[in-house]
Order: C-alpha cells, then structure tokens, then sequence
C-alpha cells in the first residue's frame, strides 16, 4: 500500500469511488447526480493537491487539500477524503487523514477545517475528534439527508 | 433610493466599493489585492442574484446571494453585503440583509448562512444577532486581520 500524488489517469478509478459514495447523497455536499467530468474538476483541476492510496495498480483511497478562504482566511485548508467500499476497515481515512496533515503544514498552513460534516455520519465524526479534531460549529439541519431528511452540519477545526 | 438586480454595466460603481472594503483586508475573505476583473467575477457573474441600492444614479450598496453548498446542502444559500462609506450609518446593511431574506425565501431557500464573519467587526454581528441570525460556529484564528492578526472567524446562520 502506498500514496502518490493523484493524476488525470488516475480519474476512472477515482470516478469508481467517488460516484459510489456521492451518489448516496449521505455524506458529500455534492449533488447526487455529480457527472464524471465535474468529478475530475471537484477533486483533482480545484484542489491545491489531489493524493491517491494504492495497492498493486488498485486505487483503494483518495483525498484532496484545497485553500478554505482566500485572502485573510487563506491560511486555513480544507480536506475531503474517499475510501473505497472494498477497502473500509483498514484505516485508510486514519492513514489519509495524518498524511493530509503533514502535507498541509509542508505547505505552510496553519489549520484544517472540514465544512460540512453530516451529522449523522457518526464513524466520520469519531474519527475525526479522536485525531484532534474540534467541533466549532453546528448548522442547524443544514444537509438533507435522503433518509434521515434534515439533520445538523458540523464544521471540525484543528490547529495544526 | 431603490433597489434593484445588478448588471456587469453597475461594475465600475460596484468596484469602488467592492476595491475600497477588499483593499483594507479587516473583513472579507478575498485577497487585498483582488483586481477588477475578479470582483466581476466575484460579485457578479459567480453569484445566482446581485442587488445595488441606488440614489440618483449613484450606488450605495451591493449584496450578492448564492447556494451555500451543492447537493445535500443546497436548501442554504450564502450573502455577502458592502455599503459605500459615503452611505454608512444609514441603515443600508439592514435594508439589503432583510430584502436578502426575502429573496432567499422566494428562490425556495430554508436557510442562509454566512461563513466567515471576522469577530473585530463588531457592528456586523451585532447587526447580524439583531436580524435574527445565530453564531452557530466559531472557527479559531481562521481570520489574519492586518492589524490585530488572528482573529476567530464566525458562522453565523438564520432558519428562514
């Protein structure tokens, strides 16, 4: 298992992923029916840094680092991180997660901010707090979650 | 004084008021050095809605209104307001924040939300608090005011 720096030929893989998870509705502020090309645009032309986990040619994770505000607020990133169905359990997003870290701060930030956290994904939650991660803000019914219908978004903060 | 939607030919107005707040760095989320072309861009062209108030042809204030975040999170749209120095202490920020509400509310939007609310400036969120918005978020030191440095940033959000 190793991470590199994502690339355009990476997307079809990525694509697999990322349309399994948004197209679900119940985690990403993306809409549902997000097209491959819009994929290639959110997570690998937008972003500052796109980072794949692969093993044996198999795409098993992928995150992405952007700027979270420019100017004045251009000192805070923010990350959004996809695992693979196949691959749930092995501590990818942990493993990500420290990595984006890392990179972040090579790349001078001072503090990572996740914008939109559903609620009701509990496990991203958990996880998130236990790697140091604050909850600063809460957005009253804020996501509509295809089944659970309205619930809070949590905004997570940590000073790196 | 009235208020109606913007056009691209309102931009050399807009400008110096957009140039005149950006410049100074102590309140929105752009960079200082943000060129003209950008704030069409910006204020004018990104946005779903942009409103002037005008007075004998003059320009005294702009709001724009946008969706807050795609998908799952796009019931909450996002505003961002500036008066002209000249027109300060005239009550146009409350004029355009409750004729904004409107507008949201008439687009089907349940929420509106603002991001990144520098806590030095005082008078926003009081005016905010008063209009009926609450600080749900307060991200730490998010916010490199050029004079008093890290300041937190807050979230402020209102159900409509």
């Amino acid at each position: 298992m190793n991470i590199r720096a994502a690339s355009e030929k990476d997307l079809d893989q990525i694509w697999s992923i990322f349309h399994e998870i948004v197209s679900a509705g119940e985690t990403y502020a993306y809409p549902q029916d997000t097209t491959k090309e819009q994929a290639l645009d959110i997570w690998l032309i937008t972003p500052r840094k796109t980072f794949v986990v692969e093993e044996n040619g198999n795409i098993l994770g992928t995150y992405y680092l952007k700027t979270s505000q420019a100017g004045p607020g251009s000192h805070v990133c923010n990350c959004g991180y996809m695992v693979s169905s196949q691959a749930r359990g092995r501590g990818l997003a942990t493993f990500m997660c420290k990595h984006s870290q890392d990179t972040a701060k090579e790349l001078g930030y001072k503090a990572m901010q996740f914008n939109f956290v559903a609620s009701s994904n509990e496990g991203a939650v958990r996880l998130w707090t236990k790697l140091g991660f604050e909850t600063v803000g809460k957005l009253p019914k804020a996501f509509d979650h295809p089944v659970k219908g309205y619930v809070d978004a949590l905004i997570m903060y940590k000073w790196l």
